[in-house]
């Protein structure tokens, strides 16, 4: 762990939208004061024209590289891409990580007090969209005073705020790298995420998301993202990590308990989310990611729509074995950047451990974004 | 619904296993008595020759199809293949379906009287297998005096069924139609079963089983057929169904009710299934298709090792959009049936409506069983 934790970095804390000012999200109601956890590492250049926002999945927070303290070992959700000498090398570039908005990780979110109450907002908090995400990430970077992103990057719902960056800010955003992701949620996806909801509002201690100094909604919100991770892994890579195998021994046990390795490890996975996440935040993480539809960002109507006037270059990026989201889902998107006559490269990366593919090292996938971002940075002086 | 009507069918009730007699389960527990509730449909031949036994899937039951009285207008759960002049045609076999042991339709389960307790089972109820299901309906076939049965038809867990019986009792199955269907499940396959049994474990009315007389743990087993639910159809027919169509109008809600077509599908499903579904059963049916693997009735080890000393003809039928058992499971099989030199026949179906196609209409899926039952029938007269 040496050379990460020669990369120190802190949790900075940014409020804005503060009385008298309010946050208008897309459903017209008022959101503030609001604040973002952040963390950065690297420079900034003199002509502020390295700075890459990583935007985290689902559950993700602010720490994507780094460690706190010298002596803290916690690794950042995403250390095989960013750090000195990584794809998105810090020696080099910017780079940006915030807590999402509506998160739990230092952002506001429904876990958080309700100045108007002086209580936690719990379900009084208003329905976010990936457009009120990116509205707030927006706020955070002006006010880090950088005129044009370099990047943006992100995977799975943080692919979607990177096409909805690309859609609201085209003139902010010099480069996108959208990997794992979607324009927009299948029914069955949706149903996923319904599912995952009714486990967590299914459970008695969720008392209609008024639960905060109490018992929590920890068993239906294991449920929810043991439902989540089955997902997010493919058939072939639980092959691959569980086939049948029994956990204790060579016999059936003929009773409840988890008698099959994958049994014990979603139980595993369950248990440890519940203690770092809130139930209401995934409540509206995932809502807003089923609402997410890149049409709905389209300046004019038709599937190119999102994009008219762009320059942004794209990197797309899809894993074979995801079945969340099918590579097909990114030609969709692709075809639409096309029809813009965007610079766009595609790469579908062969690879057996489904969605999740996009945290797990990929010397292809490092490899990709490593020239990718070289090649924009080189193409695109600062300013222009 | 006048052909429907116009065959009378009434549940019947065997029991056996009473004392001093005890049900010898896999596990080496012992169960009794024992009750299937079945029903039948056409009349046995002479020679007894003419006899289809036919098993239900997870959730089903004895009432396959027909009518309990003139005006009783329930469908049974498959009237489109069984019936006057349908792929398996009454008015040739003799059609049978019960109950599934450990079921909660009128066949002994974790919801019948305990005769030591004088209350219900609960988790009391010992495990069962596959092969334990099989036990049973071998004792029903014995009580009716049938001595081979002319086929044995099944899809899903109903299959494992089918191929539990052919394994055990060769000597007693002509034919058999093992549909969408599979010799073991994938990690996946338990792992989705899981977490269903995890959502009905998390309800506090489900109090470790011991809920009879109480409240049900109706909020957990919902969840749990949603989960069921979106596993048994496909991505595409999801998309044909639903895609991302709105509820009540053209507009997001911003609220967590059900927004989604999908999601109002799901809740409406969960809920209904909780009326006639005990939870226990569905614990104890889950894991019972978690265990099955089609080489623990090898009689010599070997993948051809179950079906060694078999004259069984089979059809295997599996459905293109099945991810939850898809065809390359199948293949699997008849690659197995092949090794012995058995009589196979195998079709993919193309359809897009995932493993729930084996119960619907399917031109090309009546033809294939009609046609093959009616060449088994020919070609295999009684006694041999």
């Amino acid at each position: 762990m040496s050379d990460v934790c020669a990369n120190l970095v802190s949790k900075q804390f940014f409020t804005f939208a503060e009385p008298p000012h309010e946050l208008v999200l897309e459903s017209g109601e008022r959101l503030g004061p609001v604040t973002l956890a952040y963390e950065t590492m690297g420079v900034l250049t003199q002509d502020r024209d390295n700075a890459i926002l990583v935007i985290h999945a689902l559950t993700g927070d602010s720490h994507v590289a780094g460690c706190y303290t010298k002596d803290d070992a916690r690794p950042g959700w995403w250390e095989i891409m960013v750090g000195p000498g990584k794809a998105i090398d810090t020696e080099r570039y910017f780079v940006i990580c915030a807590n999402v908005l509506g998160g739990c990780m230092g952002s506001t979110g429904p876990s958080s007090l309700n100045q108007v109450t002086g209580k936690p907002y719990g379900l009084a908090f208003p329905l976010l969209t990936i457009g009120d995400m990116v509205t707030a990430q927006k706020a955070l970077i002006d006010h880090l005073g950088i005129p044009k992103l370099l990047a943006v990057v992100g995977g799975s719902v943080g692919g979607m705020q990177v096409l909805a960056w690309c859609a609201r800010y085209p003139e902010m955003v010099r480069a996108a790298i959208p990997l794992a992701t979607t324009p927009r949620h299948s029914a069955q996806s949706i149903a996923f995420n319904e599912v995952a909801r009714q486990a967590i509002m299914a459970d008695p201690h969720w008392r209609g998301g008024d639960y905060y100094g109490g018992a929590k909604p920890d068993l239906g919100l294991a449920v929810a993202r043991m439902i989540g991770h089955i997902t997010y892994l493919s058939n072939e890579s639980m092959r691959q990590k569980f086939g049948r195998q029994l956990k204790s021994r060579d016999a059936l046990s003929f009773h409840f308990d988890a008698g099959f390795e994958v049994e014990s490890y979603l139980r595993y996975q369950g248990n440890k989310f519940v203690e770092r996440f809130d139930a209401n935040s995934f409540l509206y993480l995932t809502k807003a990611a089923d609402y997410f539809d890149l049409d709905d960002y389209a300046a004019t109507t038709g599937p190119a729509g999102a994009f008219k006037g762009s320059h942004t270059s794209f990197l797309v990026v899809s894993f074979t074995s995801d079945w969340l989201y099918p590579t097909e889902q990114s030609r969709t998107l692709v075809r639409a950047l096309k029809r813009n006559g965007l610079d766009v490269s595609f790469c579908e990366i062969q690879s057996d451990w489904g969605h999740d593919a996009f945290l797990l090292p990929s010397e292809r996938l490092h490899s990709l974004v490593e020239a990718f971002l070289a090649r924009v940075y080189r193409e695109n002086p600062a300013g222009e």
